[in-house]
């Protein structure tokens, strides 16, 4: 379905990075939900450029919701949220034209669409379009939690500096979702900050690994065959620009690894059936089995650095070299995370709804 | 879609482990394709238990296709293509119901099936209904051939053991499809195979990285953001049982890798654009762009191994021990090889018919 | 999706008129609803040839469920059911290929496949698949029966003779699924089977209109806009063969009618809010509310007749003649019933899944 | 899908009529389609209210494209088209809410969504939101002519007035697109117009039949069994509120007559296979067979009329009579021929999709 996702509850993503708008229409909603724009607003914020890590530029992510939304609540019908663009400056942008970035979409989309494609800053393609899934994100986030299902993405790695496994995991993600950079040792931000600024100051970019945690999930969701767990929320994250590898649980290790020493025994904890480990990430066959999701993105560095590479000129059909100019990213890894969290958000609220019913998120977890 | 996969070819699976038939239905196939039984069978051949590293179990493989083909071409119809099970004694399977084989579906299952589930042998959830896929691949990978695109996956490593990287595509591909044990160094044969025996006799199991490499799609075909290449084929990939991590190019090598180090430079070569490198395994965007695919699934150790194990009764709700008897798979990387394969297939003739229509595998390569 | 309906739970059609089998694969449908053999071959019964007004064929419809069911019950995964086509004599039809029979999908589907189909006797296009429909009404019938949902099909009016509306529609449900000749005033079975004998006995075809009732839907389903229940009817009911209208409540004759004359007042019935009139046919903005479901569909005229009839040769392109042997339907209007009723079960079903997932048929209309 | 039509060309539709706007996107476009904002602004003001017979309210339908669209072509990506609201006066909703109008969906939303539907106005319900679907046919419609395929829909009937029927179709239609009353003979204006003015001042309201052909169609066209022409065209029309009844060629009047009569007999016109009547349509088992499609949408008295109703408060349970204030139109089938127009044009530019590849609007006729 091109860009919609989801089978029960959708979501349909539109937008270019210099067009008057991006956005996304979520349906499938159940009337009653309530809708926050503080909730929204916040995690805008923390998808936003900010800190000395990120790119200079600013963005002000006010956004709209033009749908769905009556005296404060979901009315069940279409919810369209829009992001308006801020004026840029995009005159540059034709020179360009055809001069590949490197590792970005420029020259495959010029293959796919011919030429016609909005080639300013990425189009389509610009990480910008990830604002409208954050933005579905403030209002599909408090709908998990309003079932008791939290969830919270850190970097589990950036510029070699690595943090901490969850540990306490409710506990932990509380933390995440409270503070500004997502690492659960906050000793590692100075460190992190450090090395990406050091690639920064080589003209230069760096990659990572973004962790999540879902705790509450009722054992039992999961369309298998093709629509298990892992299966739509890998189609769901790879949709993520700089994404390039995703592991459930512990992922390639295992591949490494015994059956006797990565089975995860179950085991009664009470009345309640748990295993030891976790090393299936909280998904068995393509169903959840009640233990904690646990998955890892690999981020790769970001395409734009300040170098000179290089490229061909695909309408010249010419070896050339490429400066790219402007304020870039030194690492995404920091804001994919809330991406990361709003996307995971909308793949199990998707999942949710195919088997509870729309209504699910009207009752509460009693009724899971 | 649970288990059908596909936009505009789409595949259906159905069957138990131990029920009457396992089968596929594919639609959307254009009319005029020839299916010849023969590469079916020699495919469900490679994907059969046969060397001292699979199961003991011997599976028949018969197939019939019950609908859709018609003097030995396609008609255009849905194509069901159906192979029975052979006769299984069940009766023991009662007992054992209940013990939750730990890392299998069994558990799961019981909660989102409210333990109607047809548990023998791991019903729907067992490795046998891959065969259906690998029917189905059958189909599909001459379709492909058809259009010069070509696809073979390998073994990367397994128990300590690891085979060589793509060289020469073509000719690797070529030679993986040919042999029977999918390497491409052939002295890593003996190798694995001690390596697993010795994992057997030990009562236990071993995983394995699965690579996979395609050449000859061309560039512009994906449909980014959600039907990218990347999601399209992790969705599908994620559905098969022992698979819990994906990556793509360098994958999560290049999450601790620099921009400068692994963008991949275009360059021109003669009229045609490639790049220097292929870090990003053959897409951007979620597009292709024209250099080959590759990409890698983590396949963890079979579950099924013959220790004692911890686990629960999920029915009497306690703890109990248990021996998991028959004889089972030390290692399925090697028998998921031609799994990968034909899913792989099923997903860029997919990407292909939404892309150039119905009609593109009638056309041969010069209407891509 | 082409051979495949629903959203929630859903239908895929396979199989050829003279192929080895036919069937449908159901899939969405949760663990433990019984499966009665007994309910599908009597339904399929009603929709074999059977009377003097029907083709002198002679189909057994025996079938056979190759998954999804396990100790009589449904597991939840992929149910199969295939019937397999008795030994047809083909040979003969190739001579007639080419020769489009007047009002058949013969030449559009030499457009659509290239020649490739599987002409014989109608191929996919054969009503012969209906049966596929009907067995997968045998299993979706009684789970809406379950939550106290009933639905019966009769003939409204066929070669000029007119059935009486549904009055008590309980009762007239009840009686229509009891009896053989799908009419509510029985008298009219000697007249509609003369009228339909004389125009067989004239090498003619007739048509009809058959008309269903619903009993028992809650109000507030249907996905509208486009999933609306007139939506997602219409298309299921269209795609039967001969049906080339469909109309809901006063249908058409609204159109020639008033607002005054036509809107249905809303009153309070007790505790229950009913409307006095039923012109809506039970739907308000492509949502039930309450009322009962009616709906008519036109039927044509069976297109094979025994008289000589004019058309082409689209393989050599030229002007024929053509007379259609064999023993063929004067009418199908009686034998469509329970097609369309099955059809009916199966989007109702569906959007009742959409509504209250997978796992309200298991909790009776308290939940509902 | 709820809110989302088609399978390779989408339409997702939002908006509520008293909201901040409505509007729709559109995915799976080629790049490089012209859109011609005049073409829109023509189509939309054909379903604007204008004459003496349509509502007194007015409204701007000034439209915003946000996405999609680059240097005056489509990028291929989802175009978002917004149509903002004008202030509305909503306040007096707010007392009227729980009073059903008779024949709307007020009573049926608020089953549906429990009471937090958007009531002003009907909400998503209204007829308002047809405006978006207008819009996307500004662009659908010059694509299918690009192809060589144009199409019309007149009154065929209104309060007792009859129009007549196709008869030079290219030319009916070309006349059809320039005018302002939707009739092929403009002597039925005035009687209509008197018609319709008669039910106003008798406070009441009339439904009449729309009429639709479309000519150039490539034989081949259609996804049968279910996404057939007629399944998928059926499904979009019955999305429209006031369509009760959907007809194809000679429908309903088929079931009353014979096989001799309503064959439609093949015949060679020179080189073109043609039939010599066009009882079906233009469409034999779901596919197009090349003769001109037609069919007809029944449509019901607009609901709101000025007179005084028996309803129900479903607030409080309890009769009530309701007399609906403001400005209606008296009669929705003149305003609804674009509507229906732009319908059929997205249902067909999604099936040629289907079967030529998203490129073929670029590619011209010859390529069908």
């Amino acid at each position: 379905m091109k860009n919609t996702f989801g089978n029960s509850l959708t979501l349909t993503l539109f937008g270019e990075s210099h067009g008057p708008a991006i956005g996304a229409v979520l349906d499938g909603l159940p009337g009653g939900v309530p809708v926050d724009p503080d909730i929204i607003a916040s995690l805008l914020a923390k998808r936003r450029p900010s800190s000395a890590i990120d790119t200079g530029r600013r963005e002000a992510d006010e956004f709209q919701i033009v749908s769905g939304v009556f005296e404060g609540k979901t009315t069940g019908t279409p919810l369209c949220i829009l992001i308006p663009n801020e004026d840029k400056h995009s005159a540059d942008y034709q020179s360009l034209y055809g001069k590949a970035r490197p590792s970005h979409a420029d020259y495959a989309a010029f293959c796919k669409y011919h030429g016609f494609e909005d080639y300013r800053g990425g189009g389509h393609f610009s990480g910008r379009i990830t604002a409208a899934l954050v933005a579905a994100g403030g209002i599909l986030i408090p709908m998990l939690e309003g079932l008791g299902i939290t969830l919270g993405t850190h970097i589990k790695s950036c510029a070699g500096v690595v943090d901490r496994d969850f540990e306490d995991i409710q506990k932990d993600i509380d933390a995440l979702n409270a503070g500004d950079f997502p690492v659960l040792d906050n000793q590692r931000i100075a460190e992190m900050t450090a090395e990406i600024l050091r690639a920064k100051s080589e003209l230069d970019s760096v990659g990572g690994v973004a962790e999540t945690a879902v705790l509450g999930m009722p054992a039992g969701v999961g369309e298998p065959w093709f629509d298990s767990v892992e299966g739509m929320l890998s189609h769901a994250l790879f949709s993520l620009g700089g994404v390039k590898g995703v592991e459930f649980g512990s992922g390639f290790s295992m591949a490494d690894s015994r059956g006797s020493l990565c089975n995860d025994a179950f085991r009664m904890q009470k009345d309640k059936i748990v295993s030891e480990t976790n090393h299936n990430g909280g998904i068995n066959g393509g169903i959840t089995n009640g233990m904690p999701l646990v998955f890892r993105c690999a981020v790769k560095p970001t395409p734009s650095i300040a170098r000179m590479q290089n490229t061909v000129d695909f309408l010249k059909k010419e070896n050339v070299t490429l400066e790219i100019m402007g304020r870039h990213d030194p690492a995404i890894v920091r804001r994919i995370c809330p991406v990361i969290r709003s996307v995971t958000a909308l793949v199990l609220c998707d999942l949710l709804c195919t088997r509870y019913g729309t209504d699910i998120f009207l009752k509460g977890r009693d009724a899971l």
